[in-house]
């Protein structure tokens, strides 16, 4: 049996992105975004068009034979990489909890899902029984020269591998890898731009922690930065900020789409406002605000003209009930009035 | 069935250290050392009693009972906040291989293993399950409503099962895990204060890949640093550097012991002149040199009189051959001779 569609090579490292050999001139006309800036001066992975083929056969299938709905899940933590031949870099922390669990709860809900994720994070099913102890082992055990699965796991387990199983059958679920920001931000550009033709009825479900600051490669360490280049045993790292993506993803990538994102804080009190602030800067349609603290229990909406929190109640809290369960028929509904009010 | 012993609680995140009472003051006298301040500015995690009680138990289990030799093996990469509500952190570039890889072939040669890693990095016997694509699910096909291991799969997974059952009725490993770098350096210490009683029949095997760089509590962020705290779009990070704790580790909290550590280099040039340093500067015994980029077939064995490559052939490479069941045999060499030459 062939696992889920997975793009088969392995991104952590290298970035095979090494190389710059585009780089924008000094003289570069001002009316240059930072977005372009950004493009032409770091180059694309070197794996981008076999990632590219994938994503539009996906598409083409469902165009075809399914007319599902596909959304664009993003999931886990970015890194930027503090050296070239990387051995330090910084990282969002994500285990890709709220990506996995919402790519389930899309497949359960009819859509197909492109699951653009950080490599070995969370994966839709096999997060069940990833990142425990000690995966696999503790469920098996040896019976006359054969392995089984105990029994007292078989029955949830059963119920798993069904959904695994028939996500398979239906070609439904598309896993591709990423760890840079920068493999990131261009596997996001190209998904998207081949999302494009999709219309209305494509979803963008940004859920991933993407680094809001990175090394350009221009100023980046070659090799494993040592001790001895501290000054004062300080080590001074300068950070640049990654261009904001998003208003060219809404407006030009995959324009007539809609688009969620998460803003993820750890003070209450900004939480809301800074929500809004980027959907007024962004003007996409729906941000799902959470904090750290109590993620896993309540999120707010935010859209252009309310907000309103799902909170799990203390009941479903005991019961494993997971917020996602609540959230994704939420987002569809949206999605529903979206599609409604912008036919393609 | 009862899994490896695993002491049950999850370091990812909070990090539970995060209060400071017990800073130094600025009169601080001057022959304090950095390894005594860091201690006194950092509080130890919350849950370090209960791993103290637990490695304790290990080690008189196996005084009494078996008399095996101990190896404290360290693993996978340790993480530096820099928020202490935290979202972001700096990391090492280690998925545990090497520290993994070795647990096991020390398991083998008659060790029991305290295994001090980096939570959620691969784990022994676990890791031949682990970090692939889609962990458990490949493995397994409903027949009947019942689960069943894909046959094709089932011989080598016997093998590993059989170890890992192997070293769960011989009570021979113990997991600890750690995230920061604070929890990693309160861990190894408490740990090697407990193996002290071992004198030289204990052995540490330092693999982990161990932050150069902190962020100290007094200066740490307390919400997730705001775009808007830059200055012209730059994020600038001071970073102090790590007080070395290997002497302490070989002349005050083990002392007896045989310590084996490591070093990571991108450039070849440099390696083996930074292992040697390392071995003036620590008083240790052996350092096992190693380029990020052939890791994995080849390291040097470094010690004060001499030093020698492993390197695996062309063949064993195509064969799977893991360069860990060449080192272990190597190192156990090593620590006999320290056995011999310095009997309790």
């Amino acid at each position: 049996m062939s696992p889920i569609h997975q793009v088969q090579f392995h991104t952590s490292f290298p970035d095979t992105s090494a190389a710059i050999d585009r780089r924008i001139p000094e003289f570069a006309p001002a009316h240059i975004s930072d977005e372009d800036k950004y493009f032409r001066n770091h180059e694309p992975p070197a794996y981008l068009p076999e990632i590219e083929k994938e994503i539009e056969q996906f598409i083409q299938f469902h165009k075809e034979n399914t007319n599902r709905r596909i959304v664009l899940v993003t999931s886990g933590g970015t890194t930027v990489p503090l050296e070239n031949n990387t051995v330090r870099f910084i990282d969002n922390f994500s285990a890709g909890t709220r990506g996995a669990t919402s790519a389930e709860y899309f497949l359960e809900n009819g859509y197909a899902v492109i699951f653009l994720h950080r490599e070995y994070s969370l994966l839709p099913y096999s997060r069940h029984y990833s990142h425990s102890t000690n995966c696999f082992l503790d469920f098996m055990t040896e019976n006359n020269g054969k392995i089984e699965i105990n029994s007292k796991y078989t029955e949830e387990m059963l119920l798993v591998l069904r959904k695994y199983n028939q996500a398979q059958a239906n070609n439904t679920l598309l896993l591709i890898p990423f760890t840079t920001v920068n493999q990131y931000l261009y596997t996001l550009k190209s998904a998207a731009e081949k999302m494009h033709v999709l219309g209305s009825t494509a979803l963008f479900y940004l859920a991933a922690a993407v680094s809001d600051f990175f090394i350009p490669k221009s100023r980046l360490s070659e090799h494993k930065i040592q001790s001895s280049a501290t000054v004062d045993g300080q080590l001074q790292i300068n950070l640049s900020q990654v261009p904001k993506f998003l208003s060219r993803l809404v407006d030009n990538w995959a324009q007539g789409a809609m688009f969620v994102s998460f803003k993820l804080e750890t003070d209450s009190n900004i939480l809301i406002q800074k929500a809004t602030t980027a959907l007024e800067r962004y003007h996409h349609q729906l941000v799902i605000g959470n904090l750290l603290q109590t993620r896993k229990n309540e999120v707010v909406f935010v859209t252009p003209n309310d907000s309103h929190w799902i909170k799990l109640t203390e009941d479903e809290i005991k019961d494993h009930i997971e917020i996602e369960s609540r959230m994704i028929p939420e987002v569809i509904k949206h999605h529903s009035e979206w599609i409604t009010q912008h036919p393609n």
